[in-house]
């Protein structure tokens, strides 16, 4: 087989992607191949109508089909309450979680002094236009950020900047994941739940 | 999110590939969503050619975008020399070892009395076709099929059926894996299995 035939090609796209390598490309492929009508134009067709569609929601960064997205657009959900994410992947991780009911804010990374991502980098700016200019007044802002130096700076900065709003600013609790078992934990963890210990 | 917007479309497309999850598939379709244009799009158009323009080779079997395949067409190879597969997959993996410099011919699977499938159900007569019809005479046939029961089953029978033409049959050598399926074995024992194979 020569290289880059469409068969190479489609096997080495494929392979780019996260979670899969050359093997299980190959599999996939093979296994599309069988049924070209059934498996690869579907595909291909979403693809291209998902590339088409879906763009960053302009009030909250959150990745949909429809502008603004869903979430921002539900009349349901509590528009007081503003749930701050690193990313839209940890946006569609507490989406599973259905623990949430309020709109979220994307903020496009987290503070690093080594990586040279400052304030300008991320949705500070329209975070705070966005509560100054609702509709709705905003109660509380939730920090979802990552339990990382830099998840806590970006918090620690946000908190600062968000002051004189006068929203209630809260972070997640941080403790012992449900079902976790200690012995795996790392350190750090385990020493944050013992410090955040609450009388049962 | 509702369910079935382009998104979850493209994620629940994905995630019934082999080897893909729902997890894996939500990583890929986010990673790819952050750059459209350099990720999707050309993976969908590569979907599409590879729907349009591969299809089984009607010589041997093999799937390819050129009908005969490269390897039936190409000069440099045995075409004395045909191995016999089970499927494209083992095809692949057999010319992934750069063992053999022969063509091949793809069975479409193996006899199996439980699953119901007899010799009328295998590429069983289009390969004695080819050996009574071919312009260079046929030196030898490689059985390179899977040390199994069914795998057995249909080397005897192909030996049978093989002996009235005067070709010399072979078989991979043992040193296969029972049970073991070609396409998941290493380069080194699929290419020291038929360096070693044996007359029937």
């Amino acid at each position: 087989m020569p290289e880059q035939n469409p068969i190479e090609h489609l096997i080495g796209l494929l392979a780019r992607l996260p979670g899969f390598g050359r093997r299980s490309a190959r599999r996939a492929v093979l296994k599309m191949l069988m049924q070209p009508e059934q498996a690869m134009l579907p595909l291909a067709a979403a693809l291209q109508e998902a590339a088409a569609a879906v763009q960053p929601c302009r009030i909250c960064g959150n990745l949909d089909a429809v502008n603004p997205c869903g979430i921002c657009r539900d009349p349901q959900r509590d528009h007081g309450l503003i749930c701050v994410v690193e990313g839209v992947s940890e946006l569609w991780a507490l989406e599973r979680a259905h623990a949430h009911r309020g709109l979220y804010h994307v903020l496009g990374g987290t503070l690093s002094a080594l990586g040279g991502v400052g304030p300008e980098d991320l949705a500070v700016q329209p975070l705070l236009a966005r509560i100054e200019g609702a509709a709705e007044p905003v109660r509380e802002v939730i920090l979802a950020l990552p339990a990382t130096v830099d998840g806590a700076t970006t918090a620690h900065y946000l908190t600062d900047r968000l002051r004189p709003t006068g929203v209630q600013v809260t972070r997640l609790a941080q403790g012992v994941p449900i079902g976790g078992a200690l012995d795996v934990l790392d350190e750090g963890t385990l020493a944050a739940a013992l410090k955040a210990r609450r009388v049962v």
